[in-house]
């Protein structure tokens, strides 16, 4: 279980190469994906416009596979076939609304993409505490949870009373009128009376990556 | 490695018991303390006044050993001689700068009680990145890594560029000026494009108690 | 159950005589005081510093009774015996923690004050949901349930869940770091999915008086 | 005149099924609602856009009766012919400008699908304070007020001073410049000398439903 | 009724020389208020501390008057003892409250040093509406109004309504909790459906020099 | 130059019927114009979008003229020929640079309609100050000055360093970047230690309707 | 080395004639420009939309030269054929990715335009460390830094800590989230404990001119 | 000209050894103090509080010169006699008010100890132009610019406008109300129309050390 020190850039910012294609114009975006994938075999980009998406099919060499997440609105290119290698570990995911899925989405193509196994529960906050309840227990072997919230952001904080396990907020941009944009979820999940970390306002890819870091852990001795 | 589902206290908020003096009147606080600690036989306070460290003294029985960790502004009650038992996992704590100690000690303190050891590396922001580099290594066989900085909050993001397990980011409320009671420091550890988590502003106790579950993990089965 | 306009003092800004000490010169403050209670016969001060109740006992003259409600930090002058003459309804006050008490007892007072029954559940946010279900069964006669929370202000939305009738929400300033000084709460309250209404951060005279109008909605009749 | 416990969903987050369809995909709102109608007979939907509406029409089974309320952009879905069973309780909605009807209508739709009678007086903030009078006074058998107000949002606090029942503020997103998205009129809600209880900006939803809470108060006996 | 072009110091900078005493050493303010008084035979100070008031009095010349104006903070120094010379024009101020007073007296101070006459009638914002319309009647030969309100600063908005002059809005740092510190009454100002001008909150000195400057109008020709 | 207190809306909200046409549905919007010019002879719009315009014109009936003020964003409604009475008073208006000018004209054409003369001097802040000097001089007769400025704001305090009349600042949301939707301007004009009364942020009808108030002081006798 | 004191417009406001497009009317916009490129023979434009570019193109005389740079957002008029005559002085600029280059590439055009060699090192900061070590060394003899990053802004800092000359913060309107358009990396930049100068968010403009006055220093002699 | 590249502390932080005493222990900052200068021989700590003093003064050996910088809040310590040696340059200094002078000590105080000469024109903003222009005469050697400025921050920007060299802002937490800590000045300084490059509130020693990189500059070849 010891970790290593690396310069090289797998390690520095996330493990997979992973795009970021908002803010970057569809032709700059198809080519670095284009160039990445070349050079390591396998590339995922998210927060995809149908631009982007364009941009890459038009581009796009036979030898080239892409898969299209629609509901992570990310896709991978890959030039072979074999899957990812499993690492061992489990992220369990939840989202309290309908709303939240995407961002879940993301987090769980990120981890999957680092070799971990992923069970998700969405839709679990608004309806009654029994299905919360329920929802968990298909959950219980997961080495850490992330939870998705938008408006008040309170399901990372239940989650976290009821499980022994690490808890990963992630605020989501739903909600309308005061701090409407995710930012009253991200507030009260840094207040929370529960132990909780937290990333960035709808950073699904933030907290997949870390969630499988965490998950890693205890399989790496 | 499975999560349990539990719906008691020492589960639901932070597994030892610990009380938040800061903004509870001195006397009712001592006797929250002292109740605990004759139900739990352990308890700790974090962020104590002197206010508060007085009135618990004025009102101490024989048979409760009071152990006074200033560094960490905390204080811990115990009604026995037996230590905290170790329950495997190793954290890491570093800061940016000297400021940033008080923050560090009580995420320290907090894993300790949890049953971890802890290894530490303070104020190894602004010195050469040699001496940052020769700081990770005896840091080496952590499972988690805690990095407290204030002002920019920079240090999370490079730690977390240099090593494959996680890291958490705690913004210190130091500096002054635009964004200078920590929230430059947040903002900028939410935006990094390292792979981070992270807690409120000064919350070592969160810190702690949420890298303790971390490391908790691969020592479980 | 009519409502009537009236352009009278009593009705436009609260129903009893209520005084805001805070802000105001101690001098000046208990000559106002003064000035009500010979007027109205009773009249209430809330957020008192121990210089304005000072000033207060220095000018008391011997026919004025005063009361000192320390928890509430508020205090209570009167010309007569007679208490608040009862006007039905029952008003719950919870908190989540302990620091948040005395903006609930500021609204105890006010509800009071208006002729109201008030029950109190206090410091039932922490402990584990069991807690909560058997201090709501003591409140169950309540028409109006007011909840005071600092930090997430995750209890108000809790109880709405609960119970089905008007839940208000009163934000603490308890808390640090981002948003720490009741805002989180604030905004995780007003982007509750919960059907809630809210006050201003510590304001626990507005919350009491407005419980108290709907508590006596229908005993009116 | 007891409050209920329960822990289901028609008791936890408002009484009707209400779908906010905003933030969600057009397709995937038309699945929810269908499933909610066939399931409680009767589903509401807010803040719908054209697209959401669309959806929805080309999915409706000829069982299902679709009513689309334009100026509370909301939709009801219901399979059978009875109308909302009355529970008693008299709710007033006031606006101050033109451009707050929206989210008055909104709060209107919910009140009356809880059962109770709804009077309203649209567009009284500008006019002279005669027109607010005479206003009011049709308006005098109601039990609880929801005043909706934008820009300075000073309207809640002057009927709030007016009659003796309790009035709701909501703060509506109308306006310019420095806080013209609705936050000075939250912000001067909340900090209004009058007893008020004031919602998110916009949400009519949430004025409509505790307002009916309060209504239902004197007629549950 | 010209206005005229000056680049000297008395036109540039607000007319009298009006020293603000925050924010400087007590011993350097004193120096440069004894400069001033000896250079233009008078002198005004604002927002005084009671140590910037010592070290005037430990340096006061037998020839130099000083007179304290404690209810304004302020202090007036000169070396001859003529009466400002009357300019014409008539500026009414208006308080909301009684905390409200400072600001007001210091406005009233700068006017009544730049030759205006000056009526006042303060804490009128929380009595009935008769209280206004009475103390108005008083006021009514003024030029302009300059009206100070906290909290959620409506009083400006009800004069505006009421008088065919220019009212100038000044917010108070009154009040707790959310945009508590005169930030709810500037906003509201800023964002009222009446014509108002506004100033910084608790501007005094900008008010009365304003008003003045308009009060003046009239009677230059 | 008495002031009269008067509670009808000529007086209480702006002189002329200004209905702001933003935020209001075209149609509405439409009949809303037709009802007032009906009963009042005159009226005014602002802030309109092409479809506001288009839904006038579909509407208008042959004995209503309409004047279309495109620079101003506004439209003026009026059923006879008679122009604007005269009422005395010079109003002069500076923008410091070409984007200013639509908030500039909205400011005029209020000014114009309540019967002052107005004179500009439009894109003046850039150009070296020998330009400002010579525009000052064609407006030196004016009784009161507009200035609007947008990015830093700083051309309203240099106008007040430099003439003896009341000088109203006009923040514009023209800028980028940080504080740069008129949020700058704002807060230099109201820090401004030159003498100067501001209006919300692109307020043209606030500033134009607040200097005729003043203007008209002298002219009143 | 002597600076130069002149109140005329091309030291004033930057030294090119340079004009921001954003936020003119098309037609407005090109007639300032033809106008500047009449007296000047030379003038440039920023922050172009297409609206901007069509309506120049439009407008073009014969004898005026057009050069769009796209990457720049910007385009050169000018009546001759003469190359901007060299000053000495070189600038580096670096961007954090590739979202960067735009803000890079006006600051670029306006350093360029001043007469200085530029120097360029383009998405150097999320490759390890060793790509921006070798980036450095072809930036070696430049006389000043400009370095633009988005989301948490950190490269300004650490290129500060490693070249002894000026660095000059660019903070970039990428990212997203909490303080995702730029705030994040304008407040760690202002927090840095490494010696950088900041300029607006995107504020390519300012930067390259900034660095051209500093670049210009050790050549004037 | 060139650049050196140096991962070295006295490169990476700015030049000379500089501590922040603020936020530190007094006992730590002392220790740290004197371990400072046994290695470096000389070392200044700027923002001091009285305790740092008293606790540098107990514990200095004899053979460590101490002086003590009292109006730039800052103390230098040194172990030999001799003045820091010449490196060319020269910075100009200047600020609006009184209230300005410690942050602009501070300055002058670094980028002597790096070598150049300072000259110093203080307290220039309010007073005619006249004297600014007369100070700026004497500045004329300077190679860069600071000028330090609260409220509102104008100064910088006009000082922008007159010079050719670089101008940096440093915005000052003088003023009261409406981002009265400095934010107005750090926000009009950021959207300055000027050429201006930007510190952080209060920061003298940001401005000093990057005045004195740029006054460099020139000398270095
Ligand atoms: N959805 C996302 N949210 C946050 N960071 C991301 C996301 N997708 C990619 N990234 C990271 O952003 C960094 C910068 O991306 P790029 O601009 O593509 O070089 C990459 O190294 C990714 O690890
Ligand atoms: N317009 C609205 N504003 C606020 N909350 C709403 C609105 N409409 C529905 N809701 C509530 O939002 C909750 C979440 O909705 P949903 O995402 O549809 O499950 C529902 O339970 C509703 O009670
Ligand atoms: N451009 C504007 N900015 C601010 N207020 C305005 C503007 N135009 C009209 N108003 C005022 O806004 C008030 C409300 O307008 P309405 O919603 O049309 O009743 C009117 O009484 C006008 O005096
Ligand atoms: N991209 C830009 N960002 C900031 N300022 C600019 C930019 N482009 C031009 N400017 C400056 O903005 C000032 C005002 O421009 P204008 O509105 O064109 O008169 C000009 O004097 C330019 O120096
Ligand atoms: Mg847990
Ligand atoms: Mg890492
Ligand atoms: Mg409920
Ligand atoms: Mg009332
Ligand atoms: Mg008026
Ligand atoms: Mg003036
Ligand atoms: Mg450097
Ligand atoms: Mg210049």
């Amino acid at each position: 279980g010891m970790a290593r020190i690396d310069a090289g850039r797998s390690v520095r910012c996330g493990m997979p190469e992973v795009v970021l294609a908002e803010g970057k114009e569809p032709e700059a975006f198809a080519e670095i994906m284009l160039a990445q994938v070349k050079a390591a075999g396998r590339c995922v980009a998210t927060r995809l416009s149908p631009e982007h998406l364009d941009a890459l099919r038009a581009r796009l060499p036979p030898d080239v596979r892409m898969e299209h997440r629609e509901a992570a609105r990310a896709v991978i290119l890959s030039t072979g076939d074999e899957p990812v290698p499993p690492r061992g570990g489990t992220v369990a995911i939840l989202t309290a609304g309908t709303s939240d899925i995407p961002v879940a989405e993301e987090a769980r193509l990120i981890a999957e993409e680092m070799g971990c196994e992923v069970r998700t529960a969405y839709d679990v906050g608004v309806a009654g505490i029994h299905r919360l309840f329920s929802a968990l227990k298909d959950l219980i072997p997961a080495d850490v949870f992330i939870v998705a919230a938008g408006r008040e952001g309170t399901l990372p904080a239940i989650v976290a009373g009821l499980v022994d396990r690490p808890v990963i907020g992630v605020p989501v941009s739903t909600g309308y009128g005061y701090m409407g944009g995710g930012e009253a979820a991200l507030a009260s999940m840094l207040q929370s009376c529960s132990v909780l970390a937290v990333v960035n306002i709808d950073a699904g890819f933030t907290a997949g990556a870390f969630a499988a870091q965490v998950a890693h852990g205890g399989r790496r001795e």
